[in-house]
């Protein structure tokens, strides 16, 4: 079982600027001395390569896992039946504080959702998950903290304090 | 603690065609059905990147670990201190009945040594870890099997020879 504070980026629609949000908060706890570990859910597939190497010439000949591993860095790609649940994922990261999740809005776990006004108006997430609404929507309400799109520094500051470990 | 069966590819010189040889090995018994996973070793160091994506800015965001989840890939990459162990890997590959490794010589795990003439003569393991040599010196002296440098139907036979629960 995975203890590490997990906490998702999530927005209602798609163009509310998650990737870019989740990059400076990510950005900003590094800073701070965090060890981060990220998330990112990708709905369509992606392919993978290692830029003039040759390294996954064990994933073309059919390894299901294939790890590269060298002084300071370590890869892993995996070719799974179905998406891997966020619980699988996060037992997979080794040495982190927090792990910041971008998307995953069905999974039972914490969450910041951004709305921005241009999208949608509306708040998408249970009651029961949601920790904080990052908007542009002055009169939003909504029983949670709010912080504007671009507050990482306050962003950061909430989830520390909603996981006294941190 | 992972019981996942695991075999390094090991030679005592670089240029012996490790690479190729274990391809064609995962291909081999991936084609009879096995689920192989398969760890490269990496001296230098590498870069790594989706062509077309931006999948990586929490990475360069500082992240100690990202991961991108699609709906039949994963991929991971850490950011570390020290080489990661074998065991460490090892212990994050998920639903493979046999673990093949490209080098890692100095572990203490079982291997098969590829000795190519052109290169070397000698074999360099400890005998306790030795299963087998892959060699086209024909009176090399070894109190293990010996199979041709294009024997990948017989080394897998050998391999599954080894593990009773394969």
């Amino acid at each position: 079982m995975n203890m590490v504070p997990l906490v998702c980026i999530v927005s209602g629609r798609s163009g509310t600027g998650k990737t870019t949000f989740m990059e400076k908060l990510v950005e900003e706890l590094v800073g701070r001395g965090y060890r981060i570990g990220a998330i990112k859910s990708d709905a369509h597939g992606f392919e993978i390569d290692v830029p003039g190497k040759d390294s996954w010439r064990f994933t073309k000949a059919g390894a299901k896992v294939t790890a590269i591993v060298g002084p300071n860095k370590f890869a892993l790609v995996e070719e799974t039946r179905e998406k891997k649940s966020l619980d699988e994922v996060a037992a997979l990261m080794q040495g982190v504080d927090l792990i910041l999740v971008e998307g995953y809005k069905t999974a039972e776990k914490p969450r910041i959702e951004i709305v921005r006004a241009e999208k949608s108006r509306e708040v998408v997430s249970s009651p029961e998950y949601l920790l904080a609404v990052v908007t542009d929507v002055p009169d939003l309400a909504v029983p949670v903290p709010k912080f504007s799109l671009d507050d990482y520094p306050g962003v950061a500051d909430f989830i520390i304090s909603q996981f006294p470990g941190l």
